[in-house]
């Protein structure tokens, strides 16, 4: 199924969430609106559409949601810009990266302003549980990402500590959407909890699924170069499991214990472990536990009222294991 | 009049923000822990204590000033590591950098952590006024701060324009600071918009003073090298006199006209620079344009109630005028 035929119900609540964020281009600022232009166009909005359907089980009030939504949308967008800053990266969702046109310094203000702007949209709900969470949640994203730092390149890695970081930095922000559509619904605590799992889950669920397509996708596909984990030292599940299958002659090991190759060694190695997990079971057994978390996601579900929203969020978890990008 | 003795009455209020900002280090992340106490460690806590002293007007109620005054002085930290990791300083307050001892990335994230931490500490008082503020602040400020990115080694800018990017940058956080102090003291409307001028006027002179004392301070006075604006290219009022003074053979226009001049000759533009400050009139005129903006911040303190922490504001903008560093 198509995103686009899930998100049917809060088609147009998703269209004006893409009103507001065009206004936040609107700034007397004309070198930060060519930056802001740049980088608040595209995105798949998976987030701002987990606040409206969670609010769809009990009071849906608009003017509280389309600013959360915003929100939402803009915290993630601002993670992005710090990300491909920290990581160097020159291509995201197929478009060059604000570091790459406009230096890292640029990227690093533009996702402060980004913050703040997330904040102030998240203030206009006037919830104050809600504007906790996301401060919250920016703190548990950014410890999340230092985490990343002080691993890199490390093969000594717990299975544990893999899930404690993708927690982090990005089943955070999907448990915030979808506990933010809850409270600002009004909805009771237990369906709160049961949609701040729903969210958490589907959030591991998504990031397992976007480190394996780091090796198996197409640069045309995600929009960026595929290997770019291994690049950067980051040891995703993939990897873990190859180095798991493969204890000897594993080419994520030679890249690890050498860090500083030569560019084309370096690309060699990370083109023999994508071939290895193509492969492999690696594939397999990384969509297994990628659809564990979603049964998880889904059974969180059930205790929520019997409403056709439920359907919704039960084929958006179906999405996140059988996407491509 | 040390800062000591100008607080003198809110001395115990501050060394709770001290206790604050220790449970912030306290965190079960070793590697983030070090940071943290790496950088939260010194400063002068301005901004704290121009929130407890603004509050002293009406209904001082630590409860809800405790948080925010924490909440300003973590702002004022991420922003400076943030700061130092985009210009690459090696040095603050006599120590070495975020960036120069753990890498720009991690100070990136160390940064965005305390963003994060801050606005946790603004949602504490509960006041939708204030957490909009606080947002709207760090807009204020990243946006003054990707304008002097682009200001950069520009020899023609208006002092107009110098003064818009210094209210942002500066002013706009000590603006911060006493608003929230008024609004959370229930202060009448009129004294809420008095300390808010007094703040952004204050905060221009303070911010005067600093682009004067990067010229004729000392390394150990300032806590970082001398001459670092310059370094970065950054047209500051002093600078911005000399050019006027000595339109002819200017080391600012040859160093802004030849930004990648080999580091040697770098230094010795700036080294020129800084004895042509020392010789000149400049110095004294940045003092007379910094007093007047203290007037201006002492005139602003008219209308408020007659109380003794009055004459403590006064001193406060006598001190900013009178600090080597």
């Amino acid at each position: 199924m198509e995103l686009k035929a899930i998100y049917q119900s809060v088609k147009q609540d998703l269209a004006k969430v893409e009103g507001q964020i065009k206004t936040v281009t609107e700034v007397d600022f004309p070198d930060l609106a060519e930056l802001l232009k740049h980088i608040l166009l595209g995105g798949k909005a998976v987030r701002p559409a987990l606040t409206f359907l969670s609010a769809r089980f009990y009071n849906y009030d608009l003017d509280l949601l389309l600013p959360m939504a915003t929100s939402v949308e803009l915290m993630h967008t601002s993670t992005l810009v710090h990300d491909d800053a920290i990581d160097n990266s020159s291509v995201r969702r197929g478009r060059p990266t604000v570091n790459s046109l406009w230096g890292e310094d640029r990227a690093v203000l533009l996702g402060d302003y980004l913050f703040a702007k997330a904040g102030e949209f998240a203030a206009l709900t006037g919830n104050l549980r809600v504007i906790r969470l996301f401060s919250q949640t920016l703190q548990i994203i950014s410890s999340g990402e230092l985490k990343q730092t002080f691993d890199a390149f490390k093969l000594e890695q717990s299975r544990e500590r893999y899930f404690e970081r993708i927690t982090s930095k990005t089943a955070s922000l999907f448990s915030l959407s979808t506990q933010s559509g809850a409270i600002l619904s009004q909805a009771p605590e237990e369906s709160i909890q049961a949609l701040k799992g729903y969210g958490t889950n589907l959030g591991i669920a998504f990031q397992v699924v976007d480190d394996l397509l780091d090796f198996t996708g197409t640069e045309g596909e995600l929009g960026k170069p595929v290997g770019s984990d291994l690049a950067q030292g980051t040891l995703t599940l993939p990897a873990m499991l190859l180095l798991e299958q493969y204890p000897e002659d594993n080419p994520v090991r030679e890249l690890f214990d050498n860090p500083d190759m030569p560019e084309a060694a370096r690309q060699g190695k990370i083109k023999r472990a994508i071939d290895m997990v193509g492969s492999s079971s690696v594939e397999r057994e990384c969509y297994k536990v990628a659809s564990d978390y979603c049964d998880k996601a889904r059974r969180e579900l059930e205790s929520l009222p019997d409403k056709p929203v439920r359907k919704t969020l039960v084929e958006i978890a179906d999405f996140v294991v059988s996407r491509k990008n």
